[in-house]
């Protein structure tokens, strides 16, 4: 139907949340041949019959899950390859997989960080393969698009991450806002905690409740502080408190920082479009809008929304994603895209 | 079944949430008779058959609502009565019934500010009765118990201020945290918006969707700030953030603040328990605990927990209480023990 | 981007559920052009700012609703219109449509029955145009697709009837069950009740509540025997007894009956296959299956599984849709590519 | 407070969640002093850090739960034990419990038979106590109030047992219905299925789901069929389709059945009322009303109400109960105070 070049593409990983929707996303792509699928617990059934509403998908609804080793994914011709996997077990992938010469596209903690210290502080693990932390990008295509094309191997960010620092960089380039005042409350649905059987997410357990966790250190904050330092050009730290909230998906940030002295609510509102303006999934609510994950769920969109409150100065930040799409799989494929030199937009829109 | 003297108590609007709370809670209170319930809506009908959750219930099931009207409250021979009803309309009640004599519990905002300006300037028409403010005691009972127990008019708090108010207090009153410096964010239930047929309050506009609202001057934040600077010794302004989420009931609020120089982790414990271990209805959840709004459903609990962020120096305040009852018909009737000399807890544990 | 004719397409009453689910379908459809979006509430209003969901969507994000006006419809050069309206209205702008020469997608229940006099006896109105109800056909594809794709006019089928009319067709047309056993228990999520402000309809009413609705004479009962009449040949009533459950979208239907005498499980397994295993949006699962609504959720679908109880004899069949999908827009848009002439999975699968 | 002799109870398997409802209603029991409670998983800690709801709860709150040992329940000096426990293992506390003379009441399903056999066939293991069967009385206090309060062990019914009991078995005693028509859909939160860890029951897999499951065999049949057929005087069989909804508490069941010949609504509206209107825990909402589990939540009631379809000819009955409370602990309870000779609704009312 189309008369694209299909890129061959690998899956590695594709049963927990974020490789099903990396299926979802992929599956009707419109330059995108899925290759290899693979599951270490499913190898040998299809699709279809694992995840069921794959079931009659014209292309994927039949294909069969291959076992997650290397040399099957090579051998299935893929030039670029998805890894959703666990922390820790994706440098193993990464690693031959680009020896092997083909692209990389991380959706694991991995290979964010640019320093294996802070990997180690954070992840408690030494980091496998510290040699390819300074070849990834960080995978944030509104902050550093022309990089990730080149990339060889992306490290797409996290959840949270996306929704924090599209909001903040742009006033921290421009020094509008005092770099140690921030605070960050997420709220994030119940699949970014992953498809695991845990007492703590099971629905009675989180239907009618709400907490926040992992309070005050959560791992997210090494990558939010290193993105955030970058464009301060200064290192920061910042308060990150993130909640569970009894929804499937969304995550929902809201931000409170101080500003420099002379920052106006025109002047806010003009960064955020001279940004943002012409950024595809970037939406600007303005200095009215509330962000709702509802608006965002199952797109590739990010939200934002910004405040500067005449009562106390501050500033207020508000930004909603789905926490799977561009918090995840869609802004791993949008990162694909880049790879691929497709328009950004292909199979998103 | 107990030898206690009964006291005659009136609940003035009961059809909302707050006034069914009210109604549950007071149905099983064994220290009080409900003379009697009034409806705008459904005089002459019922309790059981408005509210379908109290048939068969023992003393209030067949009772009748009566009108609101006041000469009928007043007959009804009620000592005390709680008032459930919208803002602006709680005062028309309140002035005639304290003047027949009865002691008034009111649920709304109409008493809350000891400032008629400060009421204008946050609910946008005039106060109606000035005169009473000075007269009304604010009725959180872990700051002012002894005023509440000699006041003829109780302004019970609102439920995110309550669960703001009564983490921060006692931080404020030792000049442990900077006045200036405090973010609150806090997540509401949906039964914190009423029972009023809106879209926006839909299952399914509400269900998968979170939101922030009201940003940056939510009207609560006027008795928030109030009593806050009362506590401080200083009058202060701070960052409100109130979210929409997917429960019924329930507030989780987190605070972000900056501490004074020598704050240690040590001396913030040791300030909750001097403050509150002694308080039946506050649980200390100490420096490691996460209040969750599941385990304080339906109880007049507020669960507290704090820390001291080692990376960027701020204190951390997490509390959750059930918006309906420590937030609004439990802290009433707590008020109405202090009242009528009962044991604080009486019909609430 | 691609080589098909566009059809022009106009969506009357774009702002309830069933309208908006019929933007988003339409709006990634490559053979469509949607040339005019009415809504009585909101004209001159662009999509996106009403529709945040909308908002940067490449073609519809920036359209303006305009006034729900017959001429103004017709204006907008529209060869197709789908009418998402509350009962009765409906006909009102079906008949000058008509006469305009447009073809007429009716989403409404106003020319789902033949019979004037039933619709009376459901709907309590005399119905406005009875002359067009032999005219209209009732959009089944799975049963009456040559039908439809001759039709001028389309009364696309209710959201319940479409979960229980597909089961049970194909065992009543082979005469495998007895006409007079059918009980059928059909559990919705609320968004088929529409967006409309109704206390009954609040977060706070639905969340953690479910019960039964409209027993035992549902409006939907009329469409459904008058259906299965003619699928068995002969006269039948069924029960049927619709529930809300607090989910935002999805039916699940079950369905007992007391099967003819020699009914196998082979034979009910091969009376499934002939009739739909070559059909694009129904999957059956089998006598093993469990149709869930999750699987279905925004897809055409409809999952079919089946068991012939060897305890007590009975057939039982399950069903699972998304009430808005195959229950409503979905299946509008199958019925339009039939109309069109265009593959009937054309922007659906 | 009470002058009532203190009866003194043990709960074995506190941990689940119908021990947890066990413990929130003994723990406000006015004759109950609760000298024992086990945990395989926590022995040693206390109550209030465990199930986090109880702290500071007056009594239990601080209570450590000791190990699930025979003779350190024995030597706590209880009288009456309940056991929360799975299937299987709760026979292996009842029979030497029973020896020790305590009185016991079984949550589980080890005793509600009377024959071994069907024991195994549903439950796929051979009873480890058979010849207990015969002394444990099936505790439906409705139904057999005198043999409860001689029983020495009480088998409490299941929780889709009750709801599918009450309704049916005044009819089936009158013969009002045909035995063998019987067709009962029940709809069931999530907690029914326990507090384990399983992927099916994570929040992310229930929520925006519903689905039936263990068609057509479950094992509650075989507890339903035995005590309707006791009903009716004649051995019978039904169709049970037991469903999964996103609700934490609560269970909805609908069942439709045929009438004998001359069944009318006023018989039907008469037979109910001679049947229950005495029932403290069971509301008749009538021919028109409509059981919604949020009325019932928390509490021992159970709401039934009924139809006559004048269609079909059909008997509709409708019944709301929670699945916790009137289907676990409350009536649990219930049995206790039978068996303890105090007023049947003590503690629970």
């Amino acid at each position: 139907m189309s008369s694209h070049i299909q890129r061959k593409v690998a899956v590695v990983g594709a049963s927990g949340y974020s490789g099903e929707e990396l299926l979802r996303l992929l599956g009707s792509h419109p330059s995108v041949q899925v290759v290899a699928v693979t599951s270490r617990q499913h190898p040998g059934r299809q699709i279809g019959e694992v995840l069921p509403q794959f079931r009659g998908h014209p292309t994927l609804g039949k294909s069969v899950f291959i076992d997650s080793q290397v040399d099957q994914i090579v051998a299935s011709g893929a030039e670029f390859v998805f890894l959703a996997l666990p922390h820790g077990l994706a440098a193993e992938f990464a690693e031959p997989l680009l020896e092997a010469g083909l692209r990389v596209l991380d959706l694991s903690a991995d290979f964010r960080l640019r320093d294996a210290a802070i990997f180690e502080e954070f992840y408690g693990v030494k980091h496998p393969s510290p040699h390819l932390l300074t070849k990834a990008v960080y995978g944030l295509p509104e902050v550093r698009r022309s990089e990730i094309a080149d990339a060889r191997l992306v490290a797409c960010p996290g959840c949270y991450p996306t929704s924090i620092l599209l909001p903040l960089i742009p006033l921290l380039r421009k020094k509008l806002i005092e770099p140690g005042s921030i605070v960050a409350n997420s709220l994030s649905g119940v699949s970014g905690a992953g498809r695991k059987a845990s007492i703590d997410l099971l629905f009675a357990e989180c239907n009618e409740s709400v907490r926040a966790y992992g309070l005050p250190g959560h791992r997210h904050l090494s990558e939010i502080e290193q993105e955030l330092s970058l464009a301060a050009g200064t290192a920061l730290r910042i308060n990150f408190a993130p909640h569970l909230i009894p929804i499937n998906r969304g995550i929902l940030t809201t931000i409170h920082a101080a500003p420099k002295d002379d920052l106006t609510l025109e002047l806010l509102t003009k960064t955020f479009q001279e940004a943002y303006a012409q950024e595809p999934f970037i939406r600007l609510l303005g200095p009215d809008g509330f962000p709702d994950v509802k608006y965002v769920a199952r797109t590739n969109f990010i939200d934002i929304a910004w405040r500067l409150d005449p009562r106390t100065g501050r500033v207020i930040l508000l930004s909603a994603e789905d926490n799977l799409v561009k918090g995840a799989a869609g802004q791993a494929i949008q990162n694909f895209n880049l790879l691929a030199q497709l328009p950004e937009t292909t199979g998103l829109l």
